[in-house]
């Protein structure tokens, strides 16, 4: 961002006798980040410009003129060559005053009735809608590679765990498909947010309307929004829609953190259950052997600064009065910081998510060791009629003397079995089987192959 | 809760060689928070015991004895007679050994084809769903006080405040009534939240569905859910539910401690604005003059901890591999806080809002002080053609001069004026009275007072 | 708790006419949680009196009187006798009105130049004084455990991770004596806090202290506080050493979270490292194989409500003015729960790591993989003078090879060495060993056994 | 900074096939904030060389290349001509491949025997340790201003609050001096957290320490460090002195947030307690009379950010196993951000104090209502041996009878006194007037005029 400082032009300065102190200039300055708002500010304008000459407030002519200024700004901004002077506080008064000192007093008629209090919060809406839409994409395109990759992968059967220990037998394909339900939920959230965002707020003006003969509707309308705000101290005050939002992120990438931490576990030696290409792994500056699985740890812990933006702006909301605070302004930080960093974990993900491949030898081997077949043995002398509870308490004696003896449960002779309840047959070795296993589990939601491939196909029609 | 110790009696003991250690169990056991959700424990066992018996996985003669012997331990319970046991751990096993002892084998078959995992997800979904209908009600009832209030109050001007500096009149109704959009909002955050906990977990089992022929749908269909989970992994894994309902009640507890930071403001000798009830504050222990807002203060404080446990639970879900870990345990007393927290404010905000008195003498000696009708003139400006900008210099001069002589702008004369601007007439005089200011601002969404009848006309038929 | 209601009895309601409101006494009663202060309370008012007494506030009379009553009263909270009264609000008032009741006009002198502002303060200093003294205590009894875990197993080699990739062999004493320093370094925060807690509120009265002359060093000397507050307003105002302690708190209980998450890992099946003994697991209600580590789950999970905490306490103080306001008796509630957690995590993880034991087989196992002599490979290379970014590039070329056949680096031969670089001799063998590699890491804080020894002989002479 | 993209050039790429991906180059990349840290970088550097060629592992002629081309580097990033590469990750890979490119083979072995995990870690606390010292000077600073207005207005009384409610009159210095107090103690955590940060972790290497013979003693010598670290993996591994050190900036920032707050409060026209500077204010751009103080509000709202980085570093380390891992990378940026946001808010804070000016004619008036004598009534009481219970009682009524007439506690006729307690005399006056008020409060640490001379002088001798 070009910045240049130029003497004192502030555009509120009549009643002031001092000039700011240079060190205030610096503190209360929003331009070095605001900035990035300037394609959202220009086109509130233009809509703002129109809706004013459509109601008499300044002439079609001056609006004319305020929109090719516009577009000339706009066009020295895309290209770089606009200098952001500082001193001029923040994007509104940079391009406000630019255009003033292009086109003259028609550039100096814009800001008729309306206030930097709602301008800002117009940019900010029309920010976050695309950015909400853009998060969606991103988020689809996870799903996708989930998808892709459930299906790939339709047939390998890996360790289900509950408390990290290998609990029962589930595909890879559901395994990928928990995710994709979680992030169906976030993009869900996602579109509830961008409903409470997409409202107009211009026409608030600083706080209680204005008496101007403005149309608020025609602005919704040029604008896209559905609806228009419905009282002007709350529009100016409140910022729910902005924690909202980081409330949505935040769970996006604490979901993005669960998914890093698995990818960690599995490229890890000792579960390598993945792979993970050469191109996502960096090295290690000493120990030469070393390939480490950096992005997924770095988008773990990146949830811990979209965590720390969502409590950032909660702390600054806390019992501020109506209406505009200046302390509204630190809204925007956290939330540039906050869609930065979801997206490009997001982007990471796909991409790694894409790239990953099972090693099915190492699940194959896993799956010999937990005695993940229990709970199939304990089902079986439920079908015998054995109520579930006794059934649990006979299995548990089971595995203990398999475990004793440093065999699986799947792996005890009919004999042996049979010493642990008498009811049970030489058919129950098509439950202790993995694959039996898996394909019994055929509740809705469950593992089993039928219900994986309704899933599949459900999930494949959603993207 | 009555509680007993009664020796080992784990119902899942049986591959374990030792004793649980007694800190263990004390550290580990739940029961003396999740004893909240008896109630919804038994109706999702009681809807659990019809599918079954329905499935042929019980007999109907089981069925009946499971359901009565319910009934009992729910009476118990409710009469503070059932004595709940640690070493049990929570309230499912509570509920399931005494079920047991009651009614023998049919008891032990109760948790055929379920898993505490996703057993305990129902009862958390069934209490969250009750209490977001619970607070929507709360909600609407501190609407429907702030709504009462704005028509009591309907004529009443305030100084309407940027920066908590007087910026400009606003009507009484005006300001209350942008407390009912926010709360407005987080009834929609609520509902948006309820459509995501309205899914039926149960038949996810332990984290991979069962090989049991259950059937879902017909227990959704029981417990009035609409859906059913997609994923059984996912199910037991993940608890986004539980902390969009934290991100929902923050929002509302942070909204309240703005509110709440006005009445402290106004109930101050300095703002003097409104008079709480006797009822509603407390005095001081050694300084016998006091009368202290208690209630705001306390409904302000607390924001923090309803922050906090949002925070607890984004930070227990950070890097938590999938499916179920006993990390997760930890989701239901910063829930349950948060809900009677947030229940309480809400509560005491409507009361409160209800008893405010506000001063109008106090009021309008405010309003003659602070030039809050300048905009108004540098509006009448903008409609005499002075371009906005250059009429915002000129009042801001005027502005100087009359602070200068401790006047406020609408007191100086015809004269003193248009020595800033000779287009200024007799009839600026309509515009600078706080009566013609407020009244002016008849933009969508603006104080003046059509467009408050208007929005009080809507608000009271949304309640 | 026994409670009872009993009729208005404030004791500062001489300026009220209305009584207040059952809601709101409710609301605003403390009495239920800071009844736990009572000790401290009594203990306070003791001081108290001894010295208004001195002074010549009360006669020694009235003195002895109060001091009998306090006994009685202790004694009667102590035995579960004593009747809490929610409409007394607090444990300082249900304590003097209690007094008062046994003892007449003395008991009504008690508060004679002190406030609650003040009284509260000095409670919570005695309590977390005590609390910090316990704390340290405690996690003085896990180094113990560390360290005599560290001694047992001072001979066992374990695979060093970094980015949970095998990366260096280490001394399971010096992975153990990790935690001794963090931990120490926790007990150090805790006297540094202490410190700052250990300074006597009492006698800054409400705000601005008092007229009566009472001799604050005296009660200091009494309850041995070497310090007292300098400014009364700041005295009852901030909760800055509520804030530092729960910083502290929270780092311990995060650094209890890695060791957690580490005992988690180690316990699965895919790393096998330790076995924890069945009395620190549960089982599972359906999977009869599970033996899960529900222990450190927990407390690693745990670290989401004393961080949550830390955050309340935080949001509650932003944006005070001064002196005291009642949002803060929001202080005690996450405070205390923060106590009963870190606490408890802390004696659950001593004898958690007391009772662990390593499976020598499955570290010898793992260190035959991982190519985690690398460096040690690199590092011969740079004694015979290759620069060390050749020797890193060099060695990587070196496991590349050795990992395309399945092998690791230290199972080359001598000629397939020499492939990558001539230099190499017959005695790198020494260095690439498992033993070798530890043995020779004897920089300072090094994982080499003479470096381990002695930091293990300072660890046990410091505890 | 300068950046250039120039192909692979990794330093750890020997076993990789595949080139980094773009998208993962920018992803893991952090040259663009790191780079701050250069000096700090290369200050390491020079005495790990020193150290090496010392002990003989580099020659001397290499140790002089090597600082001289440090020297070079470094006078080459001061003057913005250092060209930063993202391909090279980070500080340390950009510096040691500009001295490679400059000085050949002797730029290859600076690396050796240390890894980036403990250098990046000496780096994070060789700045630290120096941002300690200048947010020392800066809270110093702040004091002093404290001290000056304390000093300047000593005469000047003032209403004291609690709940924001007019309490008793204080000194203006008095309640100035109490911020002194939060920011000493304030310097004292600073001063602890130093204490920790000060510990050289270079030679803990990659997690294990090295086998080469290096002296870190000597390195500790040479950068100032008092301690070396005392086990190799948990100094990579660990980030307490982060996070330390962000709470208390955290705690910095609230205490600030509150005299923000005050100042808010202060300048709104209801208070009109102080006048700021023009020149510390900012305008509206559409209210032309709009005087905002802007700087406080700013201050109050950025203490969220900092709550937030705390928050986040408390994230990012939750559930981390040893030793260390690529999340903590995220550790920097918030720290940055920490550090610059309390920086120029303890500066401007210290601005603004400097230039307020008190409004005597209205503290004057504010302390004419409130009853702010009314404790001073009860103590007389209390020494014509009422007791302080009937004393509270007596004066409560007096009060609601002063405040039904529309009249202050002191405005009350001795006649009208008597009818509440006889034995009130004519001396009484004395008691009730504000100066009397004030100066009586003599204990320790009250406002008494006598107290507050002992603390103004206290307070000139620290600063």
């Amino acid at each position: 961002m070009k910045q240049q400082q130029t003497g004192d032009m502030k555009m509120w300065g009549g009643r002031f006798a001092e000039k700011t102190a240079a060190s205030v200039e610096a503190f209360t300055c929003s331009v070095h980040f605001d900035c990035r708002l300037y394609r959202h500010d220009i086109a509130g304008s233009r809509a703002h410009a129109r809706m004013l000459a459509r109601q008499g407030l300044i002439s079609d002519e001056e609006c004319r003129l305020i929109l090719g200024g516009l577009d000339e700004i706009e066009g020295e901004i895309e290209r770089g060559e606009f200098v952001f002077r500082p001193e001029l506080e923040d994007i509104h008064m940079n391009i406000e005053k630019a255009l003033a000192e292009r086109i003259g007093p028609a550039g100096e008629k814009l800001h008729t009735a309306r206030s930097r209090n709602d301008q800002v919060n117009l940019d900010f809406r029309l920010y976050l809608r695309e950015e909400c839409d853009r998060l969606d994409g991103l988020l689809a395109e996870l799903q996708r590679s989930l998808v892709t990759q459930a299906r790939r992968w339709r047939q390998t059967v890996m360790p289900g765990y509950t408390h990290l220990q290998r609990a029962q037998p589930v595909l890879v394909a559901h395994h990928l498909l928990a995710y994709f339900e979680m992030f169906k939920r976030d993009r869900q959230r996602l579109a509830d947010c961008r409903r409470r965002i997409n409202v107009l707020p211009l026409g608030a003006a600083a706080l209680a309307g204005t008496g101007l003969p403005i149309d608020r509707e025609y602005v919704a309308e040029l604008l896209d929004f559905p609806q228009v705000s419905a009282n002007s101290l709350d529009t100016v005050a409140d910022r729910d829609f902005v924690i909202e939002f980081a409330s949505a992120a935040a769970l996006i990438q604490v979901h993005l953190s669960r998914l890093a931490e698995e990818l960690v576990l599995w490229t890890s030696e000792e579960f390598a259950f993945v792979e993970l290409p050469d191109a996502f792994c960096t090295g290690s500056s000493i120990m030469p052997q070393k390939k480490n699985p950096d992005v997924p740890e770095l988008i773990r812990g990146k949830s811990g600064r979209v965590v720390g933006h969502l409590m950032a702006l909660l702390t600054l909301l806390k019992g501020l009065p109506l209406a505009y605070n200046r302390d509204l302004q630190e809204d925007k930080e956290p939330i540039f910081d906050t869609v930065d960093t979801v997206s490009a974990s997001l982007a990471l993900a796909a991409e790694l998510m894409a790239g990953l491949n099972f090693r099915e030898e190492k699940l194959a081997a896993a799956l010999r060791r937990g005695c993940m077949t229990a709970t199939d043995l304990a089902d079986y002398l439920v079908r015998k009629q054995v109520p579930f509870r006794q059934a649990h308490a006979i299995v548990g004696r089971a595995v203990a003397y398999a475990l004793e003896q440093g065999r699986d449960v799947a792996e005890l002779s009919l004999v042996e079995l049979k010493r642990f309840a008498e009811c049970i047959e030489e058919d129950v070795f098509a439950v202790l089987s993995v694959e039996g296993s898996v394909n019994s589990r055929n509740s809705l939601g469950g593992t089993g192959g039928a219900r994986v491939d309704e899933a599949l196909a459900q999930a494949e029609s959603e993207i």
